[in-house]
């Protein structure tokens, strides 16, 4: 049957859209590469899901859900191969359930950060988000399922993730956690429920399209302080990634603790900016607990680094020092305002705007009206001050190779584990996405060649990182992809979550199903 | 071919048993239910189990696996089905790194809480355990995949797992976490790796056998003190566990709380002991910081409950205590080395014994050889003193329509979520076996019913749960075992990982395996 009458009996003309020019926005990722579907289909209700994989079983369609789409610098919207149906899931943007008593919501994955920070404004409502710097517009659940991390104590937002409801390739829907049973006081509360812990095989995978994801967020601190720490140094870097990793094994610190090279964190702003370093926390709880942190964490990082300036902004020093810049007007102040904001769940487009040097980028721009191309290169690392310099040294020498201007954030992800974060910006004609595309695959290369490995990926950036995968490891995906999802409907290739090497065949699989012995030999 | 012609071909005399005795002594289990194994082997070397596992498939042999074979109360060693080859991984009892930098270790899943802690001992390791109550002799990774919970910071054992080296039931090895790729500095650091998260595919499961566990262990605190909180009534038990989950909620609690009836923590020692509940924690790290969370913990709770005694027992205060007990040979000052050895990480049989009322119970003991028989039941439930008091009062009426002692501990196993474990002991005759069955079907059935659904279970007990888990998750577990484990070789049946209601025959695989179109229809 031909795809419009197909999707047409599913999808109303409003929820459909085969347009050339809409079929080209969705072809397009940040790092200049083109990859054009064919058809995009927002649904509003699960029942249009549902018939939707139905369909794609039925007539061997190939669905690519995405949330908001926004998936910037790890392949945006696009599907992991052409002509697949764009699933926009932007449209099923409920928030389901605030539950200020145990601390959750319930959320539907068109969700942004702005609409959930706004639910949970008008209904007053005692929790805070931990949310990324990725701005208003981005989804909730896509940047989890992805496994973004955010600045709270929440900074591992998917080991946050309570339960999830979750449809299967093959059309029945699953709830993880304590919702696989029939009825639990603590379905939202206990997310590894009771047999094999299922959640994680829906995170940075193609098994499933998340329905509905129960997050907990944690009580709004009755004090809150942003701690700010700027090192003079260059090479001060190591030195404070590994003392915030004895600080966090220690459990001192406990949210995540981003380390970040001035021209990142400021943008333009930096040749202004008075270090080569800036790391920020947050340290909250009850004030005089916090208040015992601080002071511990000053004097161990004062140790450490002699040369370092700590600065502790709670919200009165914060609104003294607002009202001061009215006269001050400095730049720098203002920058701290995202930082706080950041630290406290409270979304903006302050930190793309830095990210691209452009002062009114907002988070609801259109791929084509990005002012620039950019992708971010993302590595695993512990926090050793030698795997820290090595990893730097590895990037360094390649951004200067290239001429590139080194923008870097390293964060604490756990107390033992750093993910490094960096990106070029560059021109949208073709040789300058030619140079970056060259780039990009060198220091990909030599990054994981040295065994600094990617903590997520994307569309169009799997097969780089797929030679350094293990084999074993390659063959129980494609198991497990053939076992959910055997026509190999959703995204196929992402993750690595694809046909075998060599694909069974009905004579293998006959065979494998081939019943042992009722009685062992005994 | 013969059982013990192919078994010896694996295996010398020496780790290979068919005897009577022996095959009698790992069909008891300790609810006094009978289930006989047809061999007990004791591989040790890897290459033994892989042939083992080869064997298996080509011969259609089903295996069962048990780490030290201690899991009392929850099946002990029994196989899921009769006439299963029970696996005794108890010989792979190797520490084969404790890394001080990094904190954590990899052990073989044959070692013991015991042998593990005197290796850290040996070796002058900054790192601290967390260990249950369960002895000496029990084994770490038995525990931890069934997600045992601990006393420390670190209770969440399961989720201090950082990677795991598992043979599958097709004879290849993965590793999780980073281990996915070929070379990770973060190898042993990040357990989510990249893509989906497999590790949880392996806990309370039968779809692997772990060679290896990477486990993250706390760096010796500068200072612990444990908390003791004794409730004078009977009903103070729902305010502590809410209280304590309202703490845990601010940050201020982080370890394993919990609360305990005094006959479970005192045994027969409880007729003279000052209190209804008793409720232990510890609070560990930097002494100033420690001292501003005993501070709001002490205020806390004496608003909550005013009744409550609150005790402070640091290193310190501990020897000043000992040293005038001496004099004073208070049993309840003895009872409080076991309180403070859990907090620390230091194992020993004292628990066992308590649990039993036998001065010389040991960890070590044989199934045969234990006094008594008895069961765990569990039930997660929120922390909400509604939800904790309607839980109580269902096991208390029937408790008491029984007529056993009510012994019931209650943690508060993360920020949201409490597990009640509760047990009774009863003798071995037939008619006192008969009774408990009756009780224990009764009890799960209610406690399910009401939505207090376990948090664990075994061998033997898989069949009560099962009407109360969804139908679409018992299909996705069917599907994944019959993916991952095709002959069915490992436990089947475990955490109802079996073959589906319908079984797929060869025409129905081979339908699935059918080649979707190459182009999707555009």
């Amino acid at each position: 049957m031909e795809l419009h009458t197909t999707l047409s009996k599913i999808f109303p003309p409003s929820q459909l859209s085969q347009e050339p020019e809409t079929l080209h926005e969705y072809s397009l990722a940040l790092n200049g590469s083109l990859c054009t579907p064919a058809a995009i289909v927002w649904p509003e209700h699960e029942s249009e899901l549902l018939a939707l994989v139905q369909a794609a079983n039925q007539h061997g369609l190939t669905l690519h859900p995405v949330a908001q789409g926004k998936n910037w610098g790890y392949g945006t919207a696009q599907g992991t191969q052409p002509n697949q149906i764009i699933v926009n899931l932007s449209r099923l943007s409920r928030v389901l359930e605030i539950n200020d008593t145990q601390a959750y919501v319930r959320i539907q994955p068109g969700i942004t950060q702005s609409q959930l920070y706004h639910a949970l404004q008008e209904a007053s409502s005692e929790l805070q988000l931990d949310i990324t710097a990725a701005g208003l517009h981005t989804s909730m659940v896509g940047n989890i399922l992805e496994r973004g991390f955010g600045h709270t104590d929440y900074a591992d937002r998917f080991g946050h993730v309570q339960s999830m409801r979750v449809l299967l390739p093959t059309g029945e829907i699953i709830t993880t956690g304590m919702g696989m049973f029939e009825h639990s006081v603590a379905s939202h509360l206990y997310p590894y429920g009771t047999g094999p812990i299922l959640q994680g095989l829906f995170s940075q995978s193609n098994l499933g399209i998340v329905l509905e994801m129960t997050l907990a967020l944690q009580p709004k601190p009755a004090y809150q302080a942003t701690v700010i720490v700027i090192c003079p140094q260059e090479d001060d870097a190591p030195k404070m990634v590994a003392t915030i990793g004895k600080l966090k094994l220690e459990g001192v610190v406990t949210s995540g603790v981003h380390t970040v090279s001035m021209t990142r964190a400021m943008g333009e702003q930096a040749r202004k900016a008075p270090g080569a370093w800036v790391l920020t926390t947050s340290l909250a709880g009850p004030k005089k607990i916090v208040k015992a942190r601080y002071q511990y964490f000053k004097q161990t990082l004062k140790q450490q680094i002699p040369g370092a300036k700590i600065l502790l902004l709670d919200n009165f020093r914060w609104r003294l020092l607002d009202q001061l810049n009215q006269y001050l007007k400095s730049p720098l102040i203002d920058g701290l305002k995202l930082v706080l904001d950041l630290k406290q769940g409270v979304p903006s487009d302050a930190a793309i705007q830095t990210l691209l040097d452009h002062p009114t980028a907002s988070s609801a721009m259109k791929t084509s009206e990005f002012p620039a191309c950019f992708r971010w290169i993302c590595a695993v690392s512990s926090h050793s001050r030698e795997d820290i310099a090595n990893m730097l040294s590895i990037c360094r020498r390649l951004f200067r190779e290239y001429g590139y201007e080194e923008r870097y954030s390293m964060t604490n992800v756990n107390e033992r584990a750093v993910v490094l974060i960096a990106n070029i910006r560059f021109g949208k004609t073709e040789p300058e996405i030619e140079k970056a595309n060259r780039f990009h695959h060198a220091i990909d290369n030599a990054l994981l060649a040295a065994g600094y490995c990617p903590y997520r990926s994307g569309s169009g950036l799997f097969d780089t990182i797929k030679p350094f995968v293990n084999k074993e490891h390659l063959a129980l995906l494609a198991k497990l992809k053939q076992s959910l999802d055997p026509n190999h409907i959703l995204s196929p290739g992402k993750y690595w979550l694809e046909y075998p090497a060599t694909k069974p065949t009905p004579e293998t699989l006959a065979e494998a199903a081939t019943e042992p012995p009722s009685q062992p030999v005994a």
